[in-house]
């Protein structure tokens, strides 16, 4: 096991009506007037927005409101944020919503109190050491959808303009200090949106469970039983998306799959979500979509490293019960695989909207170079991130 | 699931050397001169003590060295502290030690800010509507044992005088600020001392884990996990104390299994926990001792209540492939009896020091009156302590 510092601050007041709470933890966190920051118009369709009002009116708290958040977001609402932040005297940042809109939200955070440009902590082409954002305007956040674990983490990401390039700003300060989880919120998410999710906590988890670290059998056993949740409530809430337990189960795990409890001890790899943030700044495709396709590639490229490693996710994740190592780990990939189209996500790039033309383009966007590479469980080189894309790009039920 | 709501938002150093980090954490959690808190000479010895020191100086944090907790904190040494922090203007409590040492600290931090006296603010009887502090100095944590889950935790225990009542104080503002956990600290640990503490962990874990509530199976696959892991671990740290993996997984185990990241969402039990309390007041025995005694009883008695919980515990934990639910739950009853006796851990109420007619005392003393009960998976009567305890008096091997 690797040395270690962990720390996950977020109050998390979870469960039916817990909305009510939010104006009291505004307050309870120093906030006097917040950023009222959403997305389109969902939230205020579903009474969720006017639920949220009523909590901060309630509690004495002023807002003013900015919406427009759209997945990957964009730069330019993030400096309206930011000037409008600094010219009201906003104290505190509220997302309401799911992971876009509490990335923007951290975004703004950040940069209303930093002097200079927030793109001085963007980082993402070189993930070695990233600058840690030394302050931050306190976030809280009301969560409706579970997938991103933005609620709980330190990090977010956004587009950048022109070009659309996805980079990350990270620090402890980032982290929400209250999350309000409702899991009813997520009761008339479209099955696209819940698949989504779904397959985006899943890859939280593998991105740290798939690590050359030894010996880590605390966190490997909760990213396993993290994956098996997800999983078995997954069939549940396809099948009926007013499933509350069900519904609960994802959401919490989809916050303990990101707030890095599942991470600790261990070198990550993270080289599935490089990859995918190219190919959702040029399609613009569901960052959970994206995964869809472009992890079970990854496992299939990168599995000669360490065939244990798949035989025991086959073993422990999807009940793959006996045979040679290799078989098991093979085993394992296609229930993966067979999982991800019961969801009803892409399996190809052509489903994503992306072109194989577009396969050294994409790869060359990680601007590794110099020897660098991508991953901790099998370095990738520019070449193999393309290998990785072409499996991408196969067609059939593989 | 049931609503709930939680933080942990202690900062985590965990590895070799991480004890360097103390000075520093103290500084950045706002201490200038720390009460250096400490139990008798194990951590003199052991050189833990002067690496503390050392830490302290080179970050420039003055500190008032207090020792002599002893297991089971008492009350005296608690008054002692409270005077010397407000004597000495002492800003932050630093515990170096394992529970007993941290749950002193956490009182003295309690006591020196409230200008009441701090029993007011201890519970036992009836743990239906605990008092909660209002506030307490900033406390850190050097572990050492990895057993009671204190560095993560929100409670503490105390010995009251002169009758050495075990009484709880509880609230988020008693959770270390941060936690250095070297499990190097704990390859000198006596062999009793270990198994103390790994009995602990798995109780903690169990507590939570037998619960009336339904559809909670994040937190159940978590409970599971960190079960599988302690008994898993045992085995090699019994073995060969100097094992670092399995030092690691074992002291991180312990925190998971209290910080209460396995207890959201659902209704927890924590009768052993009430009548061992009972025990060790009476008998000054260890708290991970009692537990070895009264857990198995306590279990043995509720398993009607609920045999189909009892079955997944034998299967998910001790491995019980197949069997009608109760036979699978009578087999994992007895591999947990096993496995207490393969840590060297007594029994019966005999090998504890503890006298069967003391039995009517040790179950009036837990104070259950008017129709009240202990615990939650299945509420006890006083009777029922006593059905209990007398379970734990029969000797055999159970």
């Amino acid at each position: 096991m690797d040395n270690f510092e962990f720390e996950s601050p977020t109050h998390f007041a979870f469960g039916r009506e817990s909305e009510r709470r939010t104006g009291a933890l505004v307050k309870a966190f120093g906030g006097s007037k917040a950023l009222l920051h959403f997305g389109g118009g969902s939230v205020k369709a579903s009474g969720v927005y006017d639920k949220v009002v009523a909590s901060l009116d309630e509690a004495g708290v002023g807002f003013v409101p900015l919406g427009g958040v759209r997945p990957n977001p964009r730069e330019a609402l993030i400096r309206e944020g930011i000037d409008l932040v600094r010219r009201e005297k906003i104290d505190f940042v509220l997302a309401v919503g799911g992971g876009s809109v509490i990335d923007s939200a951290k975004a703004i955070a950040f940069g209303a109190l930093y002097e200079g440009d927030f793109r001085d902590y963007t980082f993402g082409k070189d993930c070695k050491k990233p600058p840690v954002v030394p302050a931050a305007l306190p976030i809280g956040a009301v969560l409706t959808i579970a997938a991103a674990g933005s609620e709980g983490s330190a990090n977010c990401i956004v587009s950048l303009e022109p070009d659309n390039l996805k980079r990350t700003i990270t620090g402890d300060k980032l982290r929400p200090r209250f999350a309000v989880m409702n899991p009813e919120f997520t009761f008339t998410l479209p099955p696209y949106q819940t698949a989504c999710g779904l397959v985006d906590i899943f890859a939280h988890v593998v991105e740290r469970y798939f690590t050359p670290t030894r010996d880590v059998m605390a966190t490997d056993e909760l990213c396993e039983a993290l994956m098996r949740t997800v999983v078995a409530e997954s069939a549940v809430v396809m099948r009926d998306p007013a499933d509350y337990p069900a519904r609960a189960n994802i959401m919490w795990a989809g916050t303990l799959a990101h707030n890095n409890v599942c991470g600790v001890g261990r070198a990550q790899d993270w080289a599935s979500h490089g990859i995918e943030h190219e190919l959702s700044a040029l399609y613009d495709c569901a960052h959970g979509a994206g995964l869809a396709v472009v992890m079970p590639a990854w496992m299939e490229f990168v599995m000669p490293a360490d065939v244990g490693r798949f035989a025991r996710f086959a073993e422990k994740v999807w009940g793959v019960a006996s045979g040679d190592p290799a078989s098991m780990a093979k085993e394992g990939l296609a229930r993966y695989r067979a999982w991800i189209k019961s969801l009803g996500m892409p399996t190809t790039l052509a489903e994503l909207g992306a072109r194989s033309e577009d396969i050294p383009l994409l790869a060359a966007n990680l601007g590794l170079r110099d020897g660098q590479t991508l991953g901790a469980f099998r370095p990738l080189t520019t070449a193999d991130v393309e290998a990785i894309l072409r499996l991408c790009a196969l067609k059939g039920n593989r």
